[in-house]
């Protein structure tokens, strides 16, 4: 017997004999052929078997054969350019380790409730493999993009002990006795990594308890979060760029096929090239008020607002220096204008609006300790947080991307839910 | 001015003049000399200066410069073979960013309470750092290893409806009224991810409430977790044992001078080659009894057992076929002898005992849906599982591996504490 070989390999074995462990995708006939579809998690191959080269007995087989059934298939590998994989099987055997129930999915129409209700086998389907490969693709290239420049993997902790800024999104859990909160942002942890390790990032999963039903929101999610020492706000959007750009680029490397069978347009991801266009907050307000949209100056943008400010633009846009009073306490403000603070967010095209949160912290003890005094936060949680500017303060600036922002975007999907193997939304715990 | 150099890259600047941004890690004099230790995260540095090659002003900078004071020093490096990086620095200039208050860190000893109560400036310590960039070795190496072999990253949930398996250890957190428990394992996930891509993995944070405060366990630990598709025992094993080799050789491939640092004896860790001993449960038994320890047949080694056993050998040792009454209900029972169980646990040697746990996985529905009510759990919560056997069930296999277990061992530690950036245990959840 020949050794089991994968469908993404099938190019290596052009005219061997091979071996195919999967399951059966789909299938037609048209009298003495089958056209069996088979799927094996690396790819799908068609299968052909006339019915006069085969015994009686295997004919039948390919006849009672149910979807997604689990079969061991033989043949010979032979080329065809019309084929996708540009192979296909002609089937020699085929052998059913186990006929398939009925299967609730089915390529007509289903609805999204019942699709994430069947999130288990609905990861099956050929769009949402490929998706997943792409957000594969997406945190590979995030972790090697960090670890090619000598950043240090410093997981941040998921129970926080407390609730910094306010418990209305956070999870809460008993914690021996105390409680405990689920991580929103490793950030202040980073920032005691950037002054032991120089640079450093934490990649995991974060959680909000937002009671949101939009599309842009999951309640569990990850985020990647570098932080580094001796880096100003330039400095930190020179980073971003320089990250979005490696991320983009090796999606278009290395998931062109992905990309195709999910029908992504890839003009506007071949767009996404040096230097990203940076403009102030101001600036971006003006866009607003040129378009003579309702706006509150100082306010934050909605997504409506990111989505025209982002439209000016056909790459992703980089808007700096927001007013102070509405961005978090731990921002450093900018000294040639205190009331901004030196943050910047980074928003997609195409009108997906904010991808990346970050900006240079506030390094200085004094001020640092006035602003959580503002803010009305407890100085005694932040004592560790503060130590950080007693002993060796310097400039430290970082930001975090989530994921699934990222991967809806690159894949050009309407809702978050299918770039994560099992979403967590406000109405959805299972399976 | 000249650029910023980092230290880990100072042998490419031979005999150059170079701007290291740092901080402080120690000092010395003798008189007219100073000699500076430097560490900028990614290594350190000496910096040397005479009294008479630079101003008065500079070389008092360096008399009143406290430790972890955060420091601008420009110099030329000069090769010196007693130096750990080969080189140091000749400095000309010194720049104080910030001069650090009374570092509550000093080189004399500290309790483990007091250093883990300043975790956030301990992480600056050289041995800290060394375990922490082997940490991140061992996650690199991890995600290379099932990435290049074609494994799919399918992210398990953090959030999980059900407490499958009692509620004792785990935690709990309301979840917009209901209620949800921390994940404690993603493997019921993978099988699905599995047969949807063949071959997969999940690497994250998991949970356990555990009221244990020995050295071996942590309430949040970070587990990698692969599952194959057409995959038994043998292979499960096979596969394991090819991914702790890999690990190993990348650590003493890439991390020789971290193991230097912290004192580490390479010559077990270079004894990590195939193959590895393989005994049953049984055999692992008759090694207790014959060296007269007390064990009752039937029940799981403990800790001091499993040293004895593994004791036994130098190099990682897999023990297969325990009794299935004391393992989870979804392994498989091996046909051969059903009161035992197709699972495999890794114990490492020099004492560090189980590392991985993992097996084959019962694919046939109604043996699946019997165990499921012997174990006396909800059938309803395990409908979507069980669907994984009405829909192309197939052989499969997987197992997880505690990173920090793995590190401990690998960095011959005697508690996980270390082997984490922000430990979590049931009486810490601080900093």
């Amino acid at each position: 017997m020949k050794d089991r070989v994968y469908i993404s390999d099938i190019s290596k074995h052009a005219d061997q004999e091979v071996k195919i462990q999967g399951w059966l995708y789909n299938k037609r006939s048209s009298g003495k052929l089958w056209f069996l579809q088979v799927r094996d998690g690396s790819g799908i191959i068609q299968a052909v078997v006339f019915k006069g080269d085969v015994s009686e007995e295997i004919f039948q087989r390919c006849e009672k054969l149910t979807q997604e059934s689990s079969i061991v298939v033989t043949g010979k590998v032979s080329e065809d350019k019309r084929a996708p994989s540009g192979f296909e099987l002609q089937m020699k055997d085929i052998q059913i380790m186990h006929l398939a129930e009925e299967y609730p999915i089915s390529p007509k129409e289903h609805g999204s409730t019942f699709l994430m209700d069947h999130r288990h086998l609905w990861l099956r389907s050929s769009k949402q493999n490929a998706i997943l490969k792409i957000r594969h693709e997406v945190v590979r290239a995030c972790r090697e993009f960090f670890d090619s420049q000598g950043f240090v993997l410093i997981d941040a902790p998921i129970f926080t002990p407390n609730a910094c800024e306010g418990t209305t999104t956070l999870f809460e859990t008993d914690y021996f006795g105390s409680k405990a909160y689920l991580t929103q942002s490793g950030q202040l942890y980073m920032e005691a990594g950037a002054m032991a390790f120089g640079k450093v990032y934490c990649f995991g999963p974060t959680f909000r308890a937002e009671k949101s039903k939009t599309r842009r929101h999951l309640t569990e999610f990850w985020m990647i979060e570098p932080e580094v020492a001796f880096l100003d706000l330039d400095g930190d959007m020179d980073l971003a760029e320089d990250f979005i750009i490696y991320i983009v680029q090796r999606v278009l490397e290395n998931r062109r096929a992905e990309l195709e069978l999910i029908e992504r347009d890839i003009a506007p991801l071949q767009k996404v090239t040096k230097p990203f266009p940076r403009i102030s907050y101001d600036e971006a307000v003006a866009i607003l008020k040129k378009k003579n949209i309702e706006f509150e100056y100082g306010s934050d943008f909605g997504a409506p607002d990111e989505t025209v400010i982002s439209g000016e633009f056909d790459k992703p846009l980089l808007v700096h220096r927001y007013p102070a009073r509405i961005k978090a306490f731990y921002m450093k403000s900018d000294p040639e204008q205190p009331d901004k603070a030196l943050c910047v967010d980074m928003l997609a095209p195409e009108g997906y609006g904010e991808i990346i949160g970050g900006g240079q912290r506030e390094d200085d003890l004094e001020t640092l300790e006035k602003k959580i005094k503002e803010h009305d936060l407890p100085k005694e949680a932040f004592e560790w947080f503060l130590d950080l500017r007693r002993y060796g303060s310097v400039p430290h600036s970082g930001f975090g991307l989530g994921i699934e922002r990222a991967v809806t975007w690159i894949c050009g999907l309407n809702h978050l839910r299918e770039t994560i193997p099992f979403p967590r939304l406000m109405n959805r715990l299972n399976p």
